[in-house]
């Protein structure tokens, strides 16, 4: 089997005429043509058993474990997607991004149209509806790095703080990120109750403890890390690409008025340690592979340090992936109403790339372990009305966005749903979804 | 067998007059007598076995899987010990403070010089010197938040960037912290490459990538987390401490040139996540309680909010720890000269305490889960001799100091190694201490 040497390479597998028998990956509208086949783990609703490794195929999902029983996969892949049950996926992501591609290749060959006419019989039980799965996190997370490199996001908040000068020196030079909590990242479905905090009015002595006022979203991207590296062993800039396993959607909940008491001098804590949720399905480096764009600097930005560059990264380092954040309120969804999109934007903006963050991560010598959890930072569009929080669409809280059913928003209020939805789209390619990232405001607990 | 309530209970494993058949453990001189058992992750040096909880005794180690399977424990601590092997005292913290306490009260009963005739020969095979031992981390750390509790520090660096006002207005109303690397915390025998990574010279025009310039350790008390709470549920500060497993000594080595570069907006990332050094002996909150005092704020400070106040905690919330910091130069080490010691402070001055620290983290909600690491700050006393970092003591490198060897010092060099040292003294009561917790500076990787 022709395996591409790189999660650059385009092949047979993007092939857009690729067609498959699994009944729904065919139709215009999927987001998991047979180009996708993004990893998650799951098992069927109601059940106790242990989650297990699955790809997405049209509605319906393939028990990874079941194919590798049917011979799907090689010894060595069929190993290793063994040692994900209960574990998340893990092992192929410590295994290298090579297995990756191979179990790309090998789930093509059986599910295309053309296959054995025996595949779809014997893959018949292994396949079931998504809609019957519960999902989990993909894969444990041990440590979660929040970058910032939206670079509009970081213009309109730092405009709000400082209008003469928003972006800080080091912005340009630096992929600049943060440690986040791992412990409270949930996958979509999650509700949380709106956290409770310390905040203080401008105007008042002392801070006071209560409910959270300012309880916001943030549509970020997120990436997990393959292989990762030993600790004091640099990843290059060249060896970047393959250290990245895929990406999911990232809503990166924000407490602001908490943020604003407590984050000086060392950075968002609690404002943000309540709640992360990422989409179930990963979407691998493979997958992204027609969508990728030249990592370009707008005219008169200074280019990265020589570290941070690397050909082939330049060429190709960026990734569009058009963004959309959609909010719920608990009225609308009572009267049946569909969520309502507020912004879009392309995740080819990006300041950075996730290469640049993996090298940059590691250039001290810190280790990434397989798992590791990066989040791009918001990724809001130029435009005023692209803004991928409500900080940024309301103006700091000031001007209240009208919903079509006629209730007004600033911040959120319990009960709102908030979704995410990322795809990919370009001329003569599959377009390509990464499923469902939605979260859920619960009201807060009782102070203690 | 009577088992204390709390573990702030003072009892009979507390007498100072409690004396060890164990060699070692009644010399005066020793950290380990049997008032500490302080518990850790080992194996013999050179084998390759899973790593076994243990407990010192004087210079000796007790493995505590052969002391379950001699009969030393109940039932359900036999299981819970078996339960660590390989894994970390995750199991043993998951399980609560009372089956720590049992495993304090049950160590004590047999390894008591008035103990049962038959354990001093029971017991000898289980026996075996520390310094035959390969410790590892005491745990599988989740999550790692350090705080920045130690106001002397707080102050002292806050001095040399706003002279005028070197509090910040939070920092007596919000115990500041933010998420730490987990991946790169090692254990006391830690070496680690001197990081690369960018600075910016104040004069220059752009930043530039290289080894870092000032190098520098940072003296923390570190909190290993018990049972953990679940995602929205917070701990009440009278619940607080029963959710504390027990103390280590942590060194947060930090890059101070790549800090100033990279930490506005979102905090400390690359100047710390390439290495933080632990003590491979976890001294348990038990062990602790003669030595707690009174939590107690300077003259005319504000009282904490409610949610971080409680009056037991009030009573007994501060630790007193006496801490030290030992510099040993290469030249130094190959001269058979002993480490230097640099400064001394009282863990009791920290501003926050360990319970009103982690009431404050799980007060939004997030989660805190077995064997989850918090760093107290660095723990700098008042006087310009007490500072817990070479920042501090030299002035931010405008004042070097002069070691015993002749040669000077305003940051780390490479072979450079740093101690520290901690111990807890209280009239009446047994001196016990925490163990090594050493790390070695590594010359800087080619930048790559």
């Amino acid at each position: 089997m022709m395996t591409s040497l790189s999660s650059l390479s385009i092949d047979h597998t993007h092939d857009p005429a690729l067609r498959s028998w699994v009944a729904g990956a065919n139709e215009e509208s999927t987001e998991f043509p047979l180009q996708n086949l993004p990893l998650g783990m799951a098992r069927v609703a109601g059940s106790t058993g242990a989650f297990r490794p699955f790809t997405a195929v049209g509605d319906q999902a393939l028990d990874l474990i079941l194919a590798a029983d049917l011979g799907v996969f090689s010894a060595a892949l069929t190993d290793v997607l063994r040692a994900c049950e209960g574990q998340g996926l893990n092992p192929l992501m410590a295994a290298g991004s090579a297995l990756r591609r191979e179990c790309r290749h090998a789930l093509v060959a059986v599910l295309d149209e053309r296959a054995d006419a025996e595949w779809p019989g014997k893959l018949a039980g292994a396949l079931v509806p998504q809609s019957s799965l519960q999902f989990t996190l993909p894969c444990r997370i041990g440590d979660y790095t929040d970058f910032y490199a939206g670079i509009h996001h970081a213009t309109a908040v730092g405009k709000l703080f400082r209008p003469d000068n928003p972006l800080l020196p080091n912005y340009q030079w630096v992929p600049i990120g943060y440690h986040g909590r791992a412990s409270s990242i949930g996958v979509s479905g999650q509700q949380f109750r709106r956290p409770m905090g310390q905040s203080k009015a401008p105007d008042a002595e002392a801070p006071s403890f209560g409910p959270c006022k300012r309880l916001d979203y943030e549509l970020e991207v997120g990436a997990l890390v393959g292989r990762g590296n030993a600790l004091g062993e640099p990843v290059g800039i060249d060896e970047a690409e393959d250290q990245l396993f895929g990406l999911v959607l990232l809503n990166d909940w924000s407490a602001r008025d908490i943020q604003a008491w407590e984050y000086q001098p060392l950075g968002p804590f609690l404002s943000k340690s309540f709640a992360t949720t990422i989409s179930p399905w990963v979407v691998t480096m493979e997958a992204l592979a027609p969508f990728r764009r030249a990592f370009q600097r707008p005219e008169g930005d200074p280019q990265p340090l020589p570290y941070l560059q690397g050909e082939t990264h330049l060429a190709s380092g960026a990734v569009s992936i058009q963004l959309e954040v959609h909010l719920q309120t608990a009225r609308m969804r009572e009267t049946g109403a569909a969520p309502h999109r507020l912004m879009r934007s392309d995740f080819a903006d990006c300041y950075w790339t996730f290469a640049q963050m993996l090298t940059h991560h590691t250039s001290n010598g810190c280790n990434l372990q397989p798992g590791d959890l990066f989040g791009s930072g918001t990724q809001s569009g130029p435009g005023p009305d692209q803004g991928g929080s409500l900080l940024e669409l309301t103006q700091g809280g000031k001007q209240a966005l009208t919903l079509p059913s006629g209730e007004q928003r600033t911040f959120l209020q319990d009960g709102d749903s908030v979704a995410l939805v990322g795809f990919c789209e370009a001329p003569g390619r599959r377009r390509i979804g990464f499923g469902p990232c939605v979260g859920t405001v619960l009201p807060a607990a009782s102070a203690a």
